[in-house]
């Protein structure tokens, strides 16, 4: 179990506002199984690193279906191996930190 | 207003958990009366551009003194001068576009 | 043709120096047929956007097998369609700008 | 001394082609006295931590100045205390390595 995060921005489109583009990627992800979060920055994916970048590599050619011809994609993957890494999980750890809590 | 999202990473930690630098890294937006959003993959905040550099400045000093001796941080500036970018605002723009709702 | 730029970053191991993670991801690379460019910041690698990314999960893959438990990749694409990138070619355009000359 | 890699991609320009804004962000860095190297994904600046943030902030700005109403900037920071990082010296370490030479 990994996380990932991907941002995806097409160059060159006709308007500065690319959610139409984002929004479009999102769809690759409906019915996988895989746990995700839209964030204002990207979209964090959490599961089997090897399914993760194949759907990355699908959201990544959806703009180019859409008119783009330019896409610069950014891909940031967090894997632990000895402890399971979840988007819940993680936020929650630094949130005891926060509180002092035990962990 | 800008956003800016903001991921540090201390390297050569005595442990692969690194929540209790990020936590502390955390400390320095408390009572800035800035908005941000903790993720999964870093933090998000939103607002002046230039307040906002200076507090992911501070933010990346903190590890060190906490002990490490190298840290890795990656800043990403979303800023958009047509229009008021917002964390809440990015984020429902996708969503509407998912719902097919007018935008 | 695409170009991907990688940046591999093993975390909670015994020393803050990383060289001999990279250098042992770099193998992944050799008699690939990928021309590639290492930088002070990560590794730019040209050519066909699948095989890229093939190689990147191999070169990710690598820091675990010499011990670490925890790797965060960074991984950029920059893929344009109507165009051909290349290594050389992107830096060329930027310096003929730099020059006036005409382009 | 600390290394920064920024990237700066304009959102919304009327081409694809993105070469003129960045040999614009470029000349920011003219007479400086900071050594830094145009990559195919960015530019790697070599320097005093604040005064390379400095100088990013004001290369972030030259697209607007062109015309840009949207830019998205990817600002990665390495630094280490313990050592003193530079642009040659990072390179010549893993090379070094993948030659087996004693560092």
């Amino acid at each position: 179990m990994a996380l990932v995060e991907v941002t995806i921005v097409p160059v060159g489109t006709p308007s500065a506002s690319i959610s139409a583009y984002v929004a479009d990627c999102l769809t690759v992800l409906e019915g996988q199984g895989v746990r995700y979060q839209l964030t204002a920055m990207g979209t964090i994916l959490e599961g089997d690193l090897s399914l993760l970048l194949d759907l990355v590599r699908r959201m990544h050619e959806r703009p180019f279906a859409k008119g783009a011809v330019r896409v610069v994609t950014t891909i940031r993957i967090d894997d632990r191996r000895d402890h399971t890494l979840s988007i819940q999980g993680k936020v929650a750890a630094v949130e005891a930190r926060l509180k002092g809590e035990p962990h």
